[in-house]
C-alpha cells in the first residue's frame, strides 16, 4: 500500500487530477484527466481516450518523471483547501481486457516516490510530506 | 495580446489552475492555484500565500520553463471537457503595491510561448494548438 486510507478516501471522492508530465524540449506539459487509484499495485493508472497515441503518452515513455496532483476545495479559507500531489516516474502499460475478446487499453501507472497532502487526513490537518518505500518502483 | 478574446473570456471564468513546474533534480511538480491574465503584460500572474519562499518559486528561479492549465467541465461528455494550456517561461516578480506603504507581492509570471486549447472557443470547437510570437517573452 503506497497511499494511506485517507489519502485513497480522498482520491475515491475525485474524479479528476492534473498531470504533468515532460515534454521532448524539456518544457513541462499537464493535462486534466480521470484516474483511479489500483490497490493491487499500489499505483495511479489513468487512462483515457486514444492514450497510446497521446503525447502525455509519448512523453512517459521518453521521461518517467510525472507528477500528479488532485485538489478539491469545500470552503473559500486555508482550511478548506485540500490537495494530495504524488511525484514519481510512471510506465505506460496495456491494461487486461475487461472481457474476453475485448482489446487491453493502453494506461499510464504512476508510482509514487513522494507525496505531499495539504489537509487530506481529517486527523492531521495542514501539510504533510512523506517518501514512498521503493518496492513500488517498476 | 497572447491570449485571444475567447482564451481570456474562459480564464476570466476559472477561479483555479494547474502550474507545473520542475522541481531541483528534474521530477516535475504540480500545485493547485489562484490566478489572473494580465493583459497589460499579456502574462498569466500567480500569487498566493507566502509565494516568495515557496518550492514553485525556487523552481521558477532555477529553470523558467512551466506549463499551466485551467479546464471546465460543463457536461459528462467530449464537448462537455474545456482545457486551456499554457506553456512558455516564467519569471519571478516583485508586483506593485496594491496601496501606497503596502508591500509590494511576490508573483510568478508566466509568458506564453505555446497555446493548445480544447473545446475553449465556441465558434471553433476542439483541439487547436499554436505559437504565441516571442514579443512577450521576458
Amino acid at each position: 500500500m503506497t497511499l494511506t486510507h485517507a489519502e485513497q478516501h480522498f482520491l475515491g471522492r475525485q474524479d479528476r487530477g492534473y498531470l504533468a508530465t515532460i515534454g521532448p524540449e524539456g518544457t513541462p506539459q499537464v493535462k486534466p484527466l480521470g484516474f483511479r487509484y489500483n490497490p493491487a499495485t499500489g499505483t495511479i493508472d489513468i487512462a483515457g481516450f486514444n492514450m497510446g497515441s497521446s503525447a502525455k503518452f509519448r512523453n512517459v515513455q521518453r521521461n518517467a518523471k510525472v507528477a500528479f496532483v488532485v485538489d478539491e476545495v469545500t470552503a473559500r479559507s486555508m482550511e478548506g483547501t485540500h490537495f494530495l500531489e504524488v511525484r514519481g516516474v510512471a510506465e505506460t502499460v496495456v491494461a487486461a481486457p475487461e472481457a474476453p475478446g475485448q482489446r487491453g487499453s493502453e494506461i499510464i501507472r504512476i508510482h509514487p516516490q513522494r507525496v505531499i497532502c495539504f489537509n487530506i487526513d481529517p486527523a492531521a490537518p495542514g501539510l504533510h510530506t512523506r517518501d514512498v518505500p521503493a518496492a513500488g518502483a517498476p
